[in-house]
């Protein structure tokens, strides 16, 4: 590695929390090599089972490495981070988490599929014994410290960033996060080999990955909430033959994404034979929820795209 | 043309209503040319001005050239429509209708983009004084008859499709949707030019056109809501350069889209120099509304990609 900084992964935390001490200082421009941990905090692996799952401690989970110190940020600036480069390790894991995830009531029983997968990412990851997933590995919960004190669960993301499972905070990406505090406090983990927009059996292809980001410092500029500029295409590893689109329609933006994704979980287990829980975990690691329309009053259209690369 | 049949836009009718009769009755597997007209149902016009907008009469807006009645079709039924060849008006317009659209409540005030563009759709629509748009024609509204009797209007979508505006139900891409009466009754206008995700302002590209489709039925198999497939990728028209992103991040997934259409508003007046409505206009027809995750509770992420080819 090339970068200013390395931060070994023994450096996380849990939760967010603007009293926890700095692990590295950086200045503006410099480059840090990130090595994070997986979203189980290590509680599974290449070879867990459901058992491990069953007992997995929810206090360990999403550590993030850092934080990292920005020398001159203050309150009103923006960090910039770009994605530099991601190495891969190789495996992941997808689970359906009982009570998480936007099917949580018609998933209740726990379910793990554990992937190997090619850490040159020229291969999609098999997903035995139906489907396959092209890898665009990126980051999903990257953030600053909020200016409230005290501990902040790491779940739900906010205006400063955190659990934000957007996929696009990939390779050539720059995200733009708002600074609450000093030297903008930042953390990052929750790596993801491959996720469909919306990630919505509630985890992707989670897997641990050594991260190389630039950061910047925009002084005195602000956005309410995090922004981010692409490099390039976001879908064209897994789009070009198409997709299948189911519809929900109706008043109701939950109501209908529910709708769009529990007809592609029939139409995938209609032409595949997999187990539901099965076709759900593929959709999330897959699938993209969008809103077609959002303004022919009273009724809004999400759909969910399923790739066809994605399919036998 | 070489289609089985033509349907003339003088044939078209205003909202749905199961028992308008059918204008034309056609095989399963047989192919129609129908011609429509805009969604202003001929009110605007390329040289349409301000007050034409404010005259609009809304009860002639979004007509529907048909129904067709096919053959064998019944109430259990799905009818599959696949788009076949679009021949482009080349000019349309987009509006901001007041009342009508997602930020509604910011822009109180009617405005209008009358555009030219090349009928070859090689090159993207100019929106002076800054942007321009990759063009990739649709059906915005095209369904069959409900099964309950009376008129219904034609704004809102519903489980037998109708204002869809679904941005790709274009050229290549085949949409089932299932029958509720006998012969479907399947009546389609609403013709874009260019639209996004989302359709944020309430109009994207509205331009007539002529659409040639084949229609075929498929016995005893429905689903609940319409779906698609396409035959290829749906974004590679525009996303070449890659996309500016903002979010909206909250439990409420509507107040999140309006934060993050407001955001990328903001973001191309800094940079652009034109004025807000303007600018929201452009991401009606250019940018797409994606929900990013939907499970990291309580807190959502909607994010709106506006693709950077249509800068500058």
């Amino acid at each position: 590695m090339s970068c200013n900084h390395t931060i070994h992964k023994h450096n996380h935390h849990l939760g967010w929390d603007n009293a926890i001490d700095p692990v590295l200082s950086v200045a503006p421009g410099e480059t840090i090599a990130v090595e994070t941990i997986d979203a189980s905090g290590g509680q599974l692996h290449a070879q867990a089972t459901l058992d491990d799952l069953k007992a997995l401690d929810f206090d360990k989970v999403n550590p993030v490495t850092g934080p990292i110190y920005v020398k001159g940020a203050e309150p009103g600036d923006t960090v910039a981070i770009t994605f530099q480069a991601f190495h891969a390790s190789g495996w992941g894991w997808t689970a359906n988490i009982p009570g998480f995830g936007l099917l949580a009531d018609d998933f209740p029983d726990p379910a793990l599929h554990v992937w190997t997968y090619d850490t040159g990412l020229a291969k999609p990851a098999v997903f035995a014994p139906f489907g396959q997933v092209a890898l665009k590995p990126f980051v999903g919960t990257i953030g600053l410290a909020l200016a409230e004190t005290g501990q902040h669960s790491v779940v739900p993301p906010r205006r400063v960033g955190g659990n934000l499972d957007i996929r696009d905070n990939c390779l050539g990406t720059t995200l733009y996060l708002p600074v609450e505090v000093a030297g903008g406090l930042l953390s990052l983990g929750d790596t993801h080999a491959a996720q469909g927009d919306g990630e919505i059996c509630g985890t992707a292809i989670e897997s641990p990955m050594d991260v190389e980001i630039k950061v910047d410092l925009i002084k005195g500029s602000q956005s309410p909430f995090p922004r981010l500029e692409t490099s390039g295409p976001v879908t064209n590893h897994i789009d070009q033959q198409g997709y299948r689109i189911t519809t929900g329609i109706g008043p109701d933006l939950m109501q209908s994404s529910r709708d769009a994704v529990r007809q592609m979980i029939d139409w995938i287990c209609a032409t595949s034979g997999i187990a539901p829980v099965e076709a759900y975990m593929l959709c999330s690691v897959a699938g993209d929820l969008r809103i077609s329309e959002i303004v022919d009053m009273p009724n809004w259209v999400v759909s969910f795209y399923f790739p066809k690369s994605a399919l036998g």
